[in-house]
C-alpha cells in the first residue's frame, strides 16, 4: 500500500509540491485540502486582470482543479479546510460543508500561504474598501467598479500591490490619490527606486501623498473618503495594500515552530520542528542567500521552487528548496524596478557587513542607438571582503538586468568578479559596459580608494 | 621625468588603456599611435548606420581625438603607423606621411586589432564588392547605396556582421540573398539559434542559402553577380562577411609569441612573451573562463576591460584582464539570439567534458499576459560534474537573459546550482520561472535521470 502525502494549501506551493510528488512516484496518494475555490493561481496578475490586461480571472489559473484531478490523479478537495494537526497520531482534522473528519497522513505539507493584512482603520468593513490578496477579492473590485463608475480611488500602501493598483486604476479611468506613511514608496528597493517610481507616478497624474498615515475611511455604507489627521480625501473606492503576514495559525497551534519573521521555520528541506511535517510557500521562511538567516520573502517563485523540491523529496529524493535572495521586481506604469539582496544599510550591518554602495545612470542601448532609455543602478557591497551585497534597478527598460546581480548573490561573487563578467553586448541590446558592469567599475574605484 | 607608455592602435583596447593609465597615473606620457583617421568608434554600431538608424557615422564615435588630446592629455596621432617593435633598445619606429622616427617607451601595448578576411574571390576588387570592419568602409557602403541605388544585395557569410547587414541592406530597401557555406548562420551560436534566425530572416524575405560557397563575383569594373559552382545570382552590390583575423603581424615580426588561435598569446595581466609589451583587444587572446584555455573572441567588451585593465596596471596597479565567456548577442529583424560559452559538443568534449543538453521553449512574459514572446533556451552542462558549460536563446524578447548564463559560467554554477537561482519575476517581465530555470529543471532532470 502506498503512502499518502496530505497537503494543506492548493496554491502554487501546495500544487507545485502534488503535481511534483506524483509524478516522480505514482503510487503516492497525495490530497490536497484548499479551503477556498480556487487553486494554483497567479495572485500576481490580478491587478492586470483589474486593469483589464487580462481578460478573465480563470486566465491567472496555471492548472484547472479537472487537470489535477484526472490528469495528475491528485485528490483534490475545495472547500475542505484543515483545522487542527495531530503529530503524533499523523492525522489532520478536516472541516468541509457538512462534515469534519480525520485524514492520516504519512508526510504533511504545510503551504497555508499568507493573508493580507487589514489595519484597524475605521471604516475598514464599508463597501468599496478592499485588500486585494485573493482571487475574490480581485472579482469583488472589478465588479464594484462596473456597478459603481467610481471616480476617484485611494491606494493605501505604496509597496508593490499599491503601486500596480495605482496603475491598474488608472488604466480603468479613476484618479488615484496613493498614501504612503513611509518616506518612500517600494520601501524594500530603496530610496533611489523609490524616489524614481514617486516621480513617474506623478507624470501620471497620481497624488502620490508620502509620510502620510491613513486614519480610516469615512462614509455611509459605502466609502466616501480617506481620513487623515488633519483632513479628509474624497474617494470612491479604496485598496489596502499594507503588506501580507504569514497564515502561520495552524503551525502555531500545532506545537510547530515559527521562526524570528512570525513564520513557520524550516530546514534546506524545506522541514518543520515536527516530523514528517513540511512547510513552504507564503507561510515558511527561506534562509537568505546573502546573510545566512531566516527570511521571509512571500514571492510565487520561492513557493514554487520549494514546494516542488519537497514534492520530490516526499517522493524519495531529498531536494534541497535553495534559499532567497529577495529579488523582486515591479512594473510601475512605464517604468520597471527590481532588486535583490541586502539594500538597507542598517540591515546590513546587522549581518555583520560593513555596506558601501553606489548609483549610477546609464543607458540600456548603446547610446547612438534608437530606443535607448535611462536605466539607473544603485549597488551595495562589503567593505572589507568586496562581496557583492545587493543591488536596485529602475527604468523604462531593463529592469530584469537585476538577475545578473541575483546570480552574483548565489554565487558570492565581489565586484571585482562582478566587473569582469563578460555580459552580451550589441549596440541593440546594451552598452558596452552593460549598467551593471559600469556600477561595478564605479563601486570597485570606491572600494580601492578606500583601501 | 614620467615614464612613457606607448601605446600602437586607437581603438577600444588602446584608448581605454590610454584613459585610464593617464587618469590613475597623470604624471605617465601616453603616446598613441593610430594609423588611421578614426579612434574610440563603435565598430558594432556600423550596420546602424548603414540601415540609417544612426544618422552620423561620428555619433559611433565615443571620445572624440580633440577630447582624447585636450581633456585627458594624451599625445594621440593619427595616420602614424608602428612598423617595427626593438624589445631590446625599448623603441618602436612610427611611419607617419613625410617621416619615419623612433619611439622610445617604458610600457608597450599593442592594440592592432582585427582585420576583416578577404577571401580570394574572384572579382573581390570589382565596385561594390565590399567588407565592412572599419569606418571608411561603412562609409563607402552608404556612398555606394546612395549614388547607385542597388536593387539587389548578395551577403556572403551568416555570422553575425553577415545578419546584421541583411537586416540593413532590407532596411535599406535591397532585395537580399545570404550566402552561408555551413548548414547553419551563426554557427557559433549552435543550431537551435541558427534554425530560428533562418526562418525568421525568410519571414523577412531574405534568401537564405546555406551550405553554398560562393566562388566569386562577376561584372565589368562593377559587380553585377555572385557566381556559385553552378549558376550566377544577380547582385548589385555585396558584402564579404566571413569572419576576421587578428592583427598580429607587428607582433610576430617582433617576436612576440603568438597562441594557438593565430592572436597574440597574454597572460592573466594581458603581458605577451617580450619584456614591458602587453596587447589586448581583437589582436590578442584571453582565457576562456569554461575551459582555461586560450580564446579568440574578437569582441567590444573584451577589447575595452583588457585595455583599461592593463591601462591601471602600468599605472601601478596590477589589475588582471578577466577571461572571456565567449559571450555574444545580435540582432536578426526582429529576432534576438545570444550565446555563451562552450555550445559546441565536439569542442565541450576537446575541453575534457561530457556534454548533456536541453532545448525548451517558454514565454518572455507570464502567458496571460500582453506581448509575452516565445523565448527558445537551449543549454549545455558536463554530465559528471553538472556544471554549466554554454547556453544559447533566441526569441523577440528577452535575449539579454543570457547574462544569467554567463554569470553562471564565471562563477562556475552546477545546473542544480542554475535551478536555484532567485531570479525576477513578476507578470510583465517573466514566467514565474525564467525560461533559463526552466531550461535548469529541465537539464537537472536529465542529469538526474543519467545516474
Amino acid at each position: 500500500m502506498g503512502e499518502t502525502f496530505v497537503i494543506v494549501g492548493g496554491d502554487a506551493a501546495g500544487m507545485s509540491a502534488a503535481s511534483k510528488a506524483k509524478r516522480e512516484s505514482p503510487e503516492l496518494d497525495v490530497v490536497v485540502f484548499e479551503k477556498g475555490e480556487w487553486v494554483s493561481y497567479a495572485a500576481c496578475g490580478m491587478p492586470y486582470y483589474v486593469k483589464g490586461d487580462v481578460a478573465e480571472l480563470d486566465d491567472l489559473v496555471s492548472v484547472t482543479p479537472e487537470e489535477f484531478v484526472q490528469g495528475r490523479d491528485v485528490d483534490l478537495r475545495t472547500r475542505h479546510e484543515v483545522v487542527a494537526v495531530d503529530t503524533d497520531a499523523k492525522t489532520v482534522t478536516v472541516s468541509a460543508d457538512d462534515e469534519r473528519f480525520e485524514q492520516p497522513y504519512d508526510h504533511l505539507l504545510i503551504a497555508t500561504g499568507a493573508s493580507a493584512i487589514r489595519p484597524p482603520f475605521d471604516g475598514m468593513d464599508l463597501d468599496g474598501v478592499f485588500t486585494i490578496h485573493d482571487m475574490d477579492e480581485a472579482d469583488a473590485i472589478d465588479q464594484f467598479l462596473d456597478r459603481h463608475d467610481p471616480e476617484t480611488a485611494a491606494v493605501v500602501g505604496g509597496g508593490y500591490v499599491g503601486v500596480e493598483m495605482a496603475e491598474a486604476l488608472s488604466g480603468r479611468g479613476l484618479s488615484v490619490t496613493l498614501f504612503e506613511m513611509l518616506p518612500h514608496v517600494l520601501q524594500p528597493f530603496g530610496s533611489v527606486v523609490g524616489e524614481a517610481v514617486e516621480e513617474h507616478l506623478r507624470e501620471q497624474d497620481v497624488d502620490v501623498r508620502l509620510e502620510t498615515a491613513v486614519e480610516g475611511f469615512a462614509g455611509s455604507g459605502r466609502i466616501e473618503a480617506v481620513d487623515l489627521d488633519d483632513e479628509g480625501v474624497s474617494a470612491d473606492l479604496a485598496i489596502v495594500g499594507v503588506g501580507v503576514e504569514p497564515n502561520a495559525e495552524l503551525a502555531a497551534d500545532t506545537g510547530i515552530e515559527l521562526g524570528p519573521t512570525g513564520a513557520v521555520a524550516t530546514d534546506e528541506h524545506g522541514r518543520t520542528t515536527a516530523p514528517d511535517v513540511y512547510a513552504a510557500g507564503d507561510c515558511a521562511e527561506a534562509t537568505n542567500v546573502v546573510t545566512g538567516e531566516p527570511d521571509h520573502v512571500p514571492l510565487a517563485l520561492t513557493a514554487n521552487r520549494s514546494g516542488r523540491a519537497i514534492g520530490q523529496t516526499v517522493a524519495g529524493e531529498p531536494t534541497e528548496v535553495g534559499g532567497t535572495a529577495g529579488t523582486a521586481i515591479v512594473k510601475a506604469f512605464d517604468l520597471g524596478a527590481a532588486r535583490t539582496g541586502v539594500l538597507d544599510e542598517s540591515a546590513a550591518r546587522e549581518a555583520g557587513f560593513d555596506p558601501v554602495s553606489v548609483t549610477i545612470t546609464d543607458e540600456s542601448r548603446a547610446n547612438y542607438y534608437p530606443g535607448s532609455e535611462e536605466l539607473t543602478v544603485h549597488l551595495v557591497a562589503d567593505r572589507d571582503t568586496g562581496r557583492v551585497l545587493g543591488a536596485s534597478v529602475v527604468g523604462r527598460e531593463g529592469a530584469k538586468r537585476i538577475d545578473t546581480v541575483a546570480t552574483a548573490l548565489h554565487a558570492g561573487l565581489t565586484v571585482e568578479d562582478l566587473q569582469n563578467l563578460d555580459l552580451a553586448y550589441a549596440p541593440p541590446f546594451s552598452p558596452v559596459w552593460d549598467p551593471i558592469l559600469t556600477a561595478a567599475k564605479v563601486l570597485g574605484g570606491r572600494l580601492d580608494d578606500g583601501k
